[in-house]
């Protein structure tokens, strides 16, 4: 295949555990990074700041954000977008497991 | 909320059929456009070619890309990169619906 085409498999992608019962599975492409985030029930991601332009599309579950001091409820089937150097937080809602696809621009070097 | 923050819900989203068999919705961040295609069995994505470079989820289904002459099956758990510029097209593979989540980066004015 030509250089920069790739496929990859979420089964073959190394796991990191950023923060209690969240789930994270990093890759990129030359301009951007894609995670694929899991929650577990009760799980929390602590109000942080990046950069990078964050698209999340919630896949299963319910997660509420706080964006810049606003809660934003996103849910199944949603898609939140949070410009770069927008201070933003997560934390499940309810028993169900959590699955976002999340998508950073520019190409991420590191993740908090 | 601060300006560029959103919340989107895929169905409240306007529906495309830029191809028979394919439904497109778009959304757009400042820095790239989020797309959510789902294509009914036997559709066909024809070979074309576009600056940005695209991500494509494969959420459900089976979908085989022709990415610069090389055949790629995307099934449901992989992620395809294709590098801006390079030729690609796709087709359902099987009889089950498709569902991806592509990303294109920089965010672009208008789709093939």
């Amino acid at each position: 295949m030509r250089p920069g085409v790739a496929l990859f498999d979420w089964s073959s992608i190394p796991e990191e555990t950023p923060q209690p019962g969240v789930v994270r599975q990093t890759l990129h492409g030359e301009r951007q990074t894609l995670v694929r985030y899991r929650y577990a029930p009760g799980a929390v991601f602590p109000v942080h700041v990046h950069p990078e332009e964050q698209v999340t599309v919630v896949l299963r579950g319910r997660l509420a954000f706080v964006v810049d001091d606003v809660e934003i409820l996103g849910e199944a089937g949603t898609v939140v977008v949070i410009p770069g150097g927008v201070a933003h937080g997560a934390r499940v809602v309810g028993e169900e497991e959590v699955e976002t696809l999340n998508t950073f621009v520019p190409r991420r070097a590191t993740a908090p």
